[in-house]
């Protein structure tokens, strides 16, 4: 077992020895249990930032944490919205109290560098509110050795990749929900949990560009989906997946691996 | 004094008569106060998510109410960074509770539609969740009569003012912070707060697709500019203003003076 | 610009110019948006507060913040209550999270003081705390360098002026709630803003000496105001305006301005 | 012990039986535990509030819930401050969550009317919070027939009782901590508990009209008393105590006892 | 007075002077406001709590400050459950408040130990993160000079002493609740204060294994006790006061009394 | 995949069908990542918590959340304690937090009942909180038609199985943290994740009856198991298992599935 790259099937004893050389990398997938149509999994946020989390570990030698299975409450204009069976959401004091007590957890025991890799748009600015609380608790200034990383995975997707994805035309990310590029990336790592026979195609979405709450129902289409999915495929999924871990990899890498005078080049 | 459209201005009976329709509208205007460059006051955000709020108002007979004039934490990938001097940040837990007790204040008095006008970039999920935490405690559902609009004012912004205001090519929204929009803009609507004999040319600041805290400081331009406000005048200002508030009155106006039965088209 | 006092119109720049001397000195006005009868603007606190602050940070070379323009709910023995429409208020959670996240702000940027000017009677022990917590936070212990104070504007109100203004007898801090004081001050700084002639005289609220919630609406005379306002006047105003200021200035300047070792005098 | 007053000796079906007319009124004394000077135990304010409750449920036929026994921070214009051995504070937070749960429990049990007798300046506005937080979870509004009073005994000291008690002149109730008054309550109520060899004379401090943080030990008399308490007696403790018991029952009587029909007269 | 253990009781000099020795240890009892059934007071668990710290403090030369009075929710699997009139409680962010405010109060005021005696089971937990969150605040970390012990009075009932008191077997701790521990002792400490011809004798209760919520009142007995009192003595009562103040008190000493160097072995 | 019990293997719609029947039952694991000790992995409270609520949910036709995969701070006296690198904890009310969020998520989308199923000591109480705090806000009351339950599933080992699984006595609930309990139920379920080869024989841990803190290290035994895993086996683990989900999913079907006017039988 001590070769898992899964913090959870590590023993205590294996962990102390990733951390005794004082170069330890966590990352910390965070998803959703959310509603994304009837072809997709309620978990498929939480399935695919662990995927990506694993993939990037076995690059870095790093180690992945439990994922934050629960995410913030899915908005309209982005996840279709909080009123839709299946969309199972925390408030923003607590995934930002997750974020804080996993943070100070994690950097007490001597992790060097805590990643978090979020593939649930809502989450990300109480995210970053939770791991700013905890630093500023810490006392960690510029120029400390520890460092927390947050990022969202689909900002890795380059344009070369895009273009391919998409031949006529990206939707835009916003209606990303269900959408081709979800759905590409579970036929690729999970065939076995995606329906394509329950695919429904139809327009994507058009949202005003407000939020309006309580929200109007009826503006999120009955799939749930933002965007439609036809067009999805394996393939796709295999050069989105490969392609994201690739520069992923690459970026954390020449951030976090370097030596630390050298932290400052973009 | 009962033709302003300023709240504060209203003494209680005046205000009172306007509830009196059971078809008041506030506009709040959020901002920050936050270090926007050696030619833009600090200000900014707030003077102008205000100055688009009072136009919209003017459209619709609708109030302004004081602005939240200090905003969520200045992130370094869209402003520059927290550790700017000048940059005067709330948590994330103030700013909620901001947006949570005005919405409770105001529908509770009666107001029938608050908006927020967000001007702040890192703003708007804190102000979502207030929101929304304001809706559930008041027990608003899909269908209620009252209701909440949140909004940025550069969402309003069209493609074609984009290519006029940026002939070039448009940078992009998320390093778009004292540069040529915030810029031209000011030009237009509080010339004397602004010094363009101060202003810094230079390349875009190119920042890593992910967050990291601490920040590494010498990745913010020296200016605190995340792209340059050359090229910026008070024309350019003059078209994006006009348009955003002709583009967002038209759209409140179609949202919240139609008939309740029609509220469901986008 | 950059003569004003006012931080909103400074840019970062000439601010951290300021704050290079090491003795910056930055006033917070805190008011309420809150009814004030018939004849007073709803903004009435915050306007005073603003104006106190100005006047002051003048004669100091100090800053003023953007006011803190909500303020906590008003009660009904010293502001009507907050049934009333046109009072719009804030928790003390909220209340008290501004205060702490200005406070750790503007010292954590270098600022040496920072003085709170109280326009709203309710306030006081919410900035208190917020300002308490902040200090903790930042580990500030007596004889600590940085401090932070924290007044209410009427405390400076001397008893010659009050039996000046007050020709009948002062009926008490806790009534003046768009009385005489706050009237004749509107009318000195702001008398576009004052509707004398809606002004409603009549005797004085009796209330009982506990506060009872929820609240007896009837015990609030129905213009809101707890003490009439018949005889304000601008002179009065004039008066209480330029010895208050005179007062504060004077006190500040021997607290904050002096040295160090000489700062345990009263 | 079925005659007993306080809750705590009271069994549960003997409490019941209480609450079965409807009319059941507790009392919450409120105090702190602060130094108040060589001469008044540190429980001084919890002791006061505790034995006017007594006085008053006697004559209400009411009940007295166990006290609070610690306060909001001590101040140092009213208690001296809270960096004195001795005093042992509360947050507001925690305050204030104290005064909300117990609202919550003794109404949700069927509770008419819940006091709160004060005997701490400090703790008012974080009490009031509480109670109106309560209020808002239970969804009682203006004409519910539970209510909630909030008062500090000293409030009920008449004039003609203070020119007595202060024949040389009143000092003024801000700094009335630890003297005359305190001073002769506990020489009546409890002189065991008060060493009148260790009281220490002196001037009244003279303290600055705002509040200054962190403090300036110096400021307060080496005595932790802001004015002196020579001059108490008994007998002048006798005539508070029984003074204030008397307005106070009358004025709860009238308010409470009356039939709700006439709840409106001051 | 200067004799009194009740920290409410001594003067601030007095307490300084206890302090001054560095190695002062302040006691706090912890109960609830709870039903006990028909024969206990609702003050029960604060009452026995006391007891205990008064008579381990007489034995340590130890200070015992004012309980907190109120507990967490009643459960209804150890204390007939929170729905039963008499039951008065605190949530668990309000007792943990308490908790850590106490805690940082004390160890700022140079107590050199702080122990919690705890006598309502349901508290536990929130005491022990109160204290864990305080000293993070303070940055007490393992070998600080300074510690916190938290315990319940019952777990020092030895074996020896159960089958005395419970001749026919002990029911279990879980049900515990206005049994023959309690009435015990409370017989021998305040025999005033039961009603042993209220007592009603029955069967213990026989709860699920799970909590459920909301409870099912029904499975509560009518008494509200969840074993029979029946059995119950003073002499049981001295016994268990008895044996429990030995080994607490010894255990204590051999703790908190020893050489810091010392203080590992268990 | 539509025959998951795993929610978030399930899309959308086939989980509003779940819920269209008004009976869905939702049981969520509640674990901890801690270490226990050399032998077994991190996760284990997980595991196990995820495979009971598994066994459970295939018996009653119900549905199994992501688990909360993060616990309670680890205390000494039952996992070692929170020092101990490994075991990265949430603070209270994170974890209350979550609960209270997942139970209103769940009930307001139509479940019937959602089940806790604790594998970690700590987290009992404020899994408790979370879930009382949640009924509060949506006015569930005794007699309501939706419930919750919460319990760990070690209450539900028999005592015949006890005797069976420790043939030498039972040596506690309290210290079995990686004993012979947990490492047989993981050598059942999960052999490929057991480090038999790695386990430390020794005696028990004996620690005092009361909770220090800041811990004394050097009290929790080097391996961080409090009690020895010698005479583990899986075929022990068989058979707690067995026991264990024959009784827990016949407790919770005779309590949930049954008609609800018999819901009071215990």
């Amino acid at each position: 077992m001590d070769k898992s790259v899964f913090l959870e099937d590590l023993d205590a004893f294996a962990y102390r020895e990733a951390l005794a050389s004082g170069e330890a990398i966590v990352l910390i997938p965070v998803g959703s249990l959310e509603q994304h149509g009837p072809h997709l999994p309620l978990g498929t946020d939480t399935i695919l930032s662990s995927r990506f989390a694993e993939g990037v570990a076995r690059r870095l030698d790093a180690l992945v944490a439990q994922p934050i299975a629960y995410g913030y409450k899915s908005q309209q204009k982005s996840g279709g919205g909080n009123h839709l069976s299946g969309t199972t959401s925390l408030d923003g004091a607590t995934l930002t109290g997750m974020a804080r007590n996993l943070v100070k957890s994690f950097l007490n025991q001597g992790v060097r560098h805590v990643v978090f890799v979020n593939g649930h748009f809502e989450n990300y600015q109480f995210l970053y509110e939770g791991i700013d609380l905890a630093l500023e608790e810490l006392g960690l200034k510029p120029g400390a050795d520890q460092s927390v990383l947050l990022l969202s995975y689909w900002d890795f997707v380059s344009q070369d990749t895009l273009t391919k994805v998409y031949p006529d035309g990206f939707p835009g990310w916003d209606i990303e929900h269900g959408g081709v590029l979800e759905t590409s990336l579970m036929l690729h790592l999970e065939p076995a949990r995606v329906a394509m026979d329950r695919l429904v195609d139809g327009p994507a979405a058009v949202l005003p560009r407000f939020d309006r709450l309580p929200v109007v129902p009826e503006r999120t289409p009955a799939t749930g989906c933002l965007s439609s999915a036809a067009g999805s495929s394996a393939a796709k999924g295999e050069l989105l997946y490969g392609q994201v871990v690739d520069d992923l990899a690459a970026d954390l890498a020449e951030e976090l691996l370097r030596e630390p005078e050298d932290a400052t080049a973009p």
